[in-house]
């Protein structure tokens, strides 16, 4: 079936259209078909589709070009799709809706009102944000085509509250094994169990305390937990090989090869595998583009706990921030929802930083 | 392809030919037939068939009658099929050499050349000791036919390096569940990460002290651990949920019911789910039968601490024993062998024991 999306509604009514266009990760081919037939209808902007992502550029010569950026995917439904308004529709509930539709929504008002911007702006619309790194559009277009994405300052439309939310912690995977000797458990005296032995590992993590720096005057709060622990042989076995996965969040004033470094040395004892890092983004607001935007949109700006995509633009050179609509918390929760007023919040002050 | 018997052949070489008709559990079919072919030209036993389980029978009319049971199938091959001879055939190397087709070549020698020994004999040949309790051929036998197994007196002819074992060991296992909240690791201080509440669990299982009650003269070794652990929801999400299964083997001075209240009352402050007990079995070497027995064989008794079939015997109000060529503690191991000299031994005193 063919959407049409109709960019004269206001922003939450926009917001409740794009969330009811299922786009489940590996999905948003009918949504990005919507956005697409919506965007070329606008003379002002040249757009450009690469898989289920969509560029769209305003090319007006300024001396200055800024990014917006949003995913278009959602996590999968939890019997909360299509979307539903509560009785004085201040707030709409439904799969996607915080993260992020309604960020998608303030871009799409942004891209069609705004035909002559203060700065060239180029809208980016991504698929597969909450799936494996390997597929996300913003990765594909900065592999495939990074001259796309060229400007000197990117805002990411994840839910932040409204606030600023500046670079994100890194995030690493590792595997920490302990290692035993089989026995028959009638005479498990004769074997070391391995099971047993990683309860040193688990004591590491639990007496570990977090590091909680302050980068760039915005404090953050690492984070080391057992995301994972596997073990066993068969009920008769005293094991000989016990896995704990742990999941490292790192402040941005250390690089994934301190991070590994770090965690190497931390569980020393055993033996490490780092199984994929992804470094994080000082948050960069002492640049004066993003200096500029944080005193346009106004409230205080906050550290960025979670990785985000802001990390990508990191690694081209570009400053980025978070700032949209919605609550991060409750983000993948059955009950998730979006403010009406946060919607309206950010789509005017983005608007009024634009137009300045 | 039909195997042949020749239970002419020294017990050795009987064990040899045993050894290269494959049994793993489930397979048991053409061993089964070969011996049955055996049996059946034995005119002074009466044989009867029970799935791969043959029962064999001298019906001469004594007061005592005692069982001669060893289970005929393996445990899965392991590059060690078929059994080879050291140079001085002093040692066969293959998968069940102890455990226990030297047991049965014993068994199978006795039928053959006890025409009329001092006791009535039966003898037990079952399947599928090495796998799931319910497919296990003494049970079935016990539940079906269990006046097939009517006796005084036992002889379990698992490998106990041919001296006496008396009792076994009963074995529980249960799972025990620690908790906690999910939440996303970027912001893992509003979860309760449920692996590190674990470790309190694993702690419990480190500083445990094993029980070594002494029971009817022998002396016992409990054990308890981890034999499996697992938990985790995604790289990125505090785990809610981690189950560590314990494995409890008990004293035969405990019973069932005991092990069970103990196991719950040891990890009273999580979730506890039993999920199978097998209770153990006193030695009975005070029984004047048993007694008898140890006595005639020689060597000092000894406890049995893994679990074996005695304990089904024991459920009957039948004194059992282990007592067999072979050594348990190889059993399952790639390197599996028996030594000749066992062999001939274990013969040589069953057959005095049985003449007397």
């Amino acid at each position: 079936m063919d959407h049409d999306l109709d960019l004269r509604l206001d922003g939450p009514a926009l917001t409740a259209a794009l969330t009811d266009i299922a786009s489940v990760s590996g999905e948003e081919g009918p949504l990005a078909d919507a956005i697409e037939r919506a965007l070329v209808r606008l003379r002002h902007l040249s757009v450009t589709r690469h898989g289920n992502t969509l560029v769209a550029r305003t090319a007006l010569g300024k001396k200055e070009r800024v990014v917006l950026a949003g995913h278009i995917d959602t996590v999968p439904h939890a019997g909360n799709f299509p979307s539903s308004w509560d009785e004085e529709r201040t707030r709409l509930t439904g799969v996607g809706t915080s993260d992020m539709k309604a960020g998608v929504a303030v871009q799409l008002r942004l891209a069609a009102g705004l035909a002559e911007p203060s700065r060239d702006v180029t809208y980016v619309f991504y698929e597969c944000e909450e799936v494996a790194a390997e597929r996300n559009g913003l990765f594909l277009l900065s592999r495939d085509a990074p001259g796309l994405l060229q400007s000197q300052f990117a805002v990411l439309l994840e839910p932040s509250g409204g606030v600023v939310e500046g670079g994100c912690q890194g995030t690493l995977r590792a595997s920490v094994t302990a290692t035993g000797a089989r026995a028959h458990t009638a005479r498990s005296w004769m074997g070391r169990n391995a099971i047993h032995g990683a309860g040193a590992i688990i004591e590491m993590l639990r007496a570990w305390t977090p590091r909680q720096p302050v980068v760039d005057g915005l404090e953050y709060h690492e984070g080391l937990n057992a995301v994972a622990i596997s073990g066993g042989v068969a009920g008769n076995v005293v094991p000989d090989s016990c896995v704990v996965t742990v999941n490292y969040r790192f402040a941005p004033d250390r690089s994934a090869d301190d991070a590994r470094a770090y965690i190497r040395e931390l569980f020393s004892p055993w033996e490490v595998e780092i199984l994929d890092v992804a470094p994080g983004a000082r948050p960069g607001l002492t640049e004066p583009l993003a200096a500029a935007f944080a005193a346009a949109v106004g409230g205080t700006p906050r550290a960025k706990l979670g990785w985000t995509d802001v990390a990508r633009f990191a690694e081209l050179g570009i400053p980025a921030v978070n700032y949209g609509p919605g609550i991060s918390e409750i983000a993948h929760t059955p009950g998730e929802y979006v403010e009406t007023a946060q919607i309206t919040a950010a789509e005017d002050r983005l608007r009024t930083w634009l137009s300045a």
